[in-house]
């Protein structure tokens, strides 16, 4: 297989591109006119690192590879742009393989409205993909950083959380999923497998107020951590009003875990933690609602550092998240 | 060593941003404020593929990482902006390692005034730099693409090539150079190792009227037969025009290569390859010197295909470009 002949394979198989790119993938670089403000993030998922091509299809790694990257813009309240993807080839994967990936990939460009706009092709020893993605705002003002909460802001949570290292306890051992109904095991799998980044409810709540905000792509402990770190104020969170994935609590008991502190840390859930003004937080419910994703009070804003309350009253010790991953 | 922690110390390292980044590493995303066109590149170098740590020091790697993907932009004749940057870093790669690489990119940045706005480290199993490049123009129009050349332009290239060929032939087996004077031979190593993006160069040329551009990294070949499927229009390059750079001839005889043929068909020299109207040729030449670069005519736009004439009259075989690098 060459590089050149995959690439145009590739190329073959991209989608008309988005109205602000006028020179596509097949250049030295693309060519875009962004206007407003643009808001630029990258990924990597490694074989071994990030994923194990035994346990998830090409088609699902590609996907992932994106979405993880779509979902730093979702934490922005960004409106998803352009992509560019550099694609590591290790010796035992074939150009079938490399299609099947980057048709995932492309499934969810698609989806989003993201165009894959460039990108590279490179032997490696390791399956890798890079992904580089860029969305916009009118104004840099309209995109929600991770710095601006203040002490009594409502904390906040789209969607469930746990679900992905529940499903990634099942993949490990599906006699930890045993017990539940099989669509349920079946979404937790999922949650790990093909996260969905929450583009719609990010840009509603950055639209209605969210002072701060962060996808929970580390655990809700390190990723509230990260908001603590750059707005210097810390963070409350009441353990019994998080909103587990159904069959998180079963999964984690199989495993000898306790529920909250598997949802707390373990990452991968890429839902959105975001500070509120407490009077926003009507409006932000129902915007976010209307994106088909829930919005739970989890906590509020304050004192210094993580603090976790368990259900028992007990404090959550910290997770350890300093891990290069 | 912690992933938070080496991000820290690489935040601690960076320059001020540039006036277009209203906030920079640290974040979900960085955001920035483009104005006018953007022109957006990716780049992968991966150890064992694209260099080998036994012959380049971790400030070459770097340095090189950033440089390769620059050149792309200087192709493009954009001003440099933003650059993101992720590091895979294998167990046998410490913080300070991680930091040299990254002091020899941002040695770069500051010469060529690109800002390292993000980036991520990850665990790899082989060191690897990914970078996404961003580079402006006020017009979409003010970019030069690989599409736009005519039958009876002037073909140039900047500066002298064969270098980064004849210096990975050097250091494969230093006895090939050992009849060069010590600073040609440093030289001819400096052109593998060390790469210096056109970036001026390129901008001259686009400003000047080049209807196609690309930069040099597969060789003048390979990167000829880029230019002709983009454009349809054939290139004939006449051999005995190339400027080789100084001892290009003794290290390819040493290697019994034909050094046209190294030239040719020897990769990495990061040149500038241009189609220029012939009435154009004076006003670039002397724009280009302005930026301490040469500017060579080796050839025309005509024909079908890429069609290299030797010295001696006979046309060089193609070279065999398919390759995945």
């Amino acid at each position: 297989m060459g590089e050149f002949d995959l690439l145009a394979a590739v190329r073959e198989r991209l989608p008309p591109p988005g109205a602000r790119v006028r020179l596509g993938s097949g250049d030295d670089a693309a060519v875009t006119v962004p206007g407003g403000a643009t808001a630029t993030s990258v990924d990597a998922l490694i074989d071994g690192v990030h994923f194990r091509r035994e346990t998830a299809t090409l088609t699902q790694i590609g996907r992932k590879a994106l979405a993880t990257a779509l979902s730093d813009l979702a934490a922005m309240g960004a409106e998803p742009g352009e992509a560019y993807v550099v694609l590591g080839v290790p010796p035992d994967l074939d150009r079938d393989g490399c299609l099947r990936l980057l048709d995932g990939l492309l499934a969810l460009a698609v989806e989003t409205g993201t165009t894959v706009a460039g990108g590279d092709v490179t032997r490696a020893p390791a399956l890798s993909l890079t992904t580089t993605v860029v969305g916009h705002a009118p104004e840099p003002t309209d995109l929600a950083t991770r710095a601006g909460g203040r002490s009594g802001d409502a904390l906040v949570v789209t969607g469930e959380i746990g679900g992905a290292a529940a499903g990634l306890l099942a993949l490990e051992s599906p006699d930890r999923a045993a017990g539940l109904p099989a669509e349920t095991s079946e979404a937790l799998r999922g949650r790990q497998l093909d996260p969905t980044p929450r583009l719609g409810a990010g840009r509603a709540l950055a639209r209605c107020g969210a002072r701060a905000m962060i996808d929970l792509s580390d655990g809700l402990g390190g990723d509230a951590e990260r908001l603590v770190e750059s707005g210097g104020v810390g963070i409350r969170v009441d353990g019994a009003a998080l909103p587990l994935a159904p069959g998180v609590e079963e999964v984690a008991a199989a495993a000898g875990r306790n529920p909250v502190e598997l949802a707390v840390c373990g990452g991968e859930d890429y839902e959105l933690l975001a500070a509120l003004p407490p009077e926003a937080l009507d409006d932000a419910r129902a915007a976010v609602e209307a994106e088909g994703v829930a919005l739970t009070e989890i906590g509020e804003l304050g004192g210094e550092g993580v603090e976790v309350r368990l259900p028992d009253g007990s404090l959550l010790a910290p997770c350890g998240f300093d891990q290069l991953s």
